[in-house]
């Protein structure tokens, strides 16, 4: 059933993606082209602020692109992001990570990621473009 | 003696910085607008194409940037930052960051970080904005 | 009335604007916080591959983000913009560029402009953020 | 002579290159990998704020890019960009674009571009990054 490759391809993803597994993220959602993760921000996220690092808002939503845009079957690597950080994050604050698809040629997706925390406020706006290889997560999927 | 400001502010920014320290960040230079960080990439620091996830190079630029910035003595908050990817990252891996300022007004700053491997090739591309605020890490420095 | 006072400061910009007059941008809709703009692709806005050069779908989306983000009478100025290029543009195409805020805080705001051709195809994909002065446009306004 | 292809190549585009004629851009030099172009900014290339619109240094970094990237003879086509603004531009300013290559590889580059005024103050910081055609503009070159 191919109803199910963005499942698997994530699932299998996520089975060698040690960085994803110590953020703690936790996938809420995964369609062809889109995506949505949880995390929750603990005390070794924070930086010299007592805020989290920015890097830590970037890395969910650098894990949510990976996960919409290789959804598809073909892996996909990212070749620029970007992050607009609108609210500073807290240790304890849930945060989720919904990645859209906004575009997708044979060899380039698009993909805007909202960042929010547990009061849906935004906390970060990212967008990134990723290559699309040939190569495929299930060579034998139908 | 005001030159040892740079060092005195990242010195007081990484007691705090659990997730640079987690990240095994050290520190090869910092002076007034530029900063250079290493470090080695770990097996969880990985995604699941077995390559460091984007989000490590990504936040050894945003250290940089953060210590390069803040170096002036005034607190700086990124705004806004965008990474351009461009060889992959592998397990052991000796990563260096290099943040140069390109230009200081006195709200904003904006910065070019280089992040290179042990073969001095470029491995990610970061330009970074933040906004300057009034208050100062050591109010009483000359 | 406060709520006219959207289409009377993109009026205001407007009528200064002399490179989004010499674009041939005509405002479709404006509203607090987003905008709508279309443009005719003419052989004077095309570069050495015969298609339209990239700052034209930058600018237009750059006009976009300007009246959206000066659409509250607080005077905006953008910090920073990046764009994603995904289809060509040629002549006699008609761009249309929606603003969507993101985000708004008392200094900053988030706009994503998506840029479509006349076959409702995404040509180019831009995120913004400006920096909100304490200016306004009109500073009676209710 | 292989030593011309980037004075070749760039006249070619600049031939067909009608918005960059427009804008008045004349070329400083141009090498493998780099380019500096220069212009001066025409009363309608203002917004509504009186000064230079964003899409005009937009553009000349834009071109600049270009340049510098298609100079190695194979046909390239900018993916994404992204710019920080850090100076207003006003009418009669003399821009200069400086395009430095940071990265090349088979089918990308990675440029940056310094847009300075007459004063040799920066006006805005460019990043932008290219996809590599196989095709070429001068295929007998040597």
């Amino acid at each position: 059933m191919k109803n199910n490759i963005p499942e698997r391809v994530v699932s299998k993803m996520m089975d060698g993606d040690y960085f994803s597994q110590w953020l703690g993220i936790e996938i809420i959602s995964i369609h062809e082209g889109s995506c949505s993760l949880s995390m929750k921000v603990r005390k070794e996220m924070l930086n010299g602020f007592g805020i989290a690092h920015g890097g830590i808002s970037f890395s969910l939503a650098d894990s949510a692109l990976a996960f919409a845009s290789n959804s598809h079957n073909k892996k996909s690597l990212v070749l620029d992001a970007s992050m607009s950080f609108t609210t500073p994050v807290k240790m304890d604050d849930t945060l989720i990570a919904t990645a859209q698809e906004v575009n997708l040629t044979r060899r380039t997706g698009i993909y805007n990621v909202m960042v929010t925390n547990q009061d849906q406020k935004l906390v970060a706006a990212f967008k990134g473009i990723v290559f699309r290889k040939e190569e495929e997560w299930f060579p034998d999927a139908p």
